[in-house]
């Protein structure tokens, strides 16, 4: 499908099915059916992803496929990448709302020269993020570069 | 932790490691890995979720978890709710982003009584689900009600 200036649409569809007290599962053709939960602190089960962490965590996997896009684009070769993520929700303006998604990337480069080219690259990867683009949180990246050799 | 007026801040964590390809997997103690990649549409593995995929099921399942609290609040005792979304993914004001989902509710209610007032509850969850106030996407619900007696 094609909006009015010529560029694609996507669409993106699965399916929740609630299953007991505070608790569903989502489900797509193909695809592995997850259990979700509300977070403890809101009467769900502990152990379930809730639907608040899989919000944050849809944030840092988008950046970081962002971040692969351009890095093959670029000719980039990645030795490694992990990235905890923290969200807060707080209330503001009168209602309860993701405020702040913080990103912390650990990236393995092979030389400091790929290391330089790969800071503008997540900077690049940060701006365009189609996730961090549809959201009202601010979204901060404190990334952290290794070189293989010396990456404990 | 609470802010400045007395509102509880609540943090959602979570890691994610890139394992190959346009691949990672999300994780968090205590709860399952889960194995995610970039769609197929933009070089992903067919057959795992996306980051578009869990940010669009965010937005159902927090709809459900909303009206599964404001329905236990009321003493509505709920049959059936199962829901399939659809989010849009279009270039909009210079960039791609999430500018519509639409979730399509089928709630089962034991009397017409119920279906009434669970079909002002919804209103209520759509207008307070927190994760809906944290987006820049329009969130629409079709909704359909069914009286368990007469369901198919």
């Amino acid at each position: 499908m094609e909006n009015k200036k010529g560029y694609k649409v996507f669409k993106f569809e699965s399916d929740v099915r609630w299953t007991q007290a505070r608790e569903c599962t989502i489900s797509a053709p193909g695809k592995p059916e997850l259990a979700v939960s509300s977070p403890p602190e809101f009467k769900g089960t502990p152990g379930l992803w809730s639907p608040e962490d899989l919000f944050v965590a849809s944030v840092n996997v988008c950046t970081l496929m962002t971040f692969l896009a351009y890095s093959h684009h670029k000719n980039l070769l990645l030795v490694g990448y992990e990235c905890s993520v923290e969200g807060a929700l707080e209330y503001s303006n009168g209602k309860y709302r993701f405020t702040e998604i913080t990103l912390h990337p650990r990236l393995t480069l092979k030389t400091q020269e790929d290391a330089e080219r790969a800071r503008e690259i997540l900077l690049d990867a940060q701006n365009n993020c189609l996730i961090s683009n549809s959201i009202l949180a601010q979204v901060k990246i404190v990334p952290d570069f290794q070189v293989a050799s010396s990456a404990t």
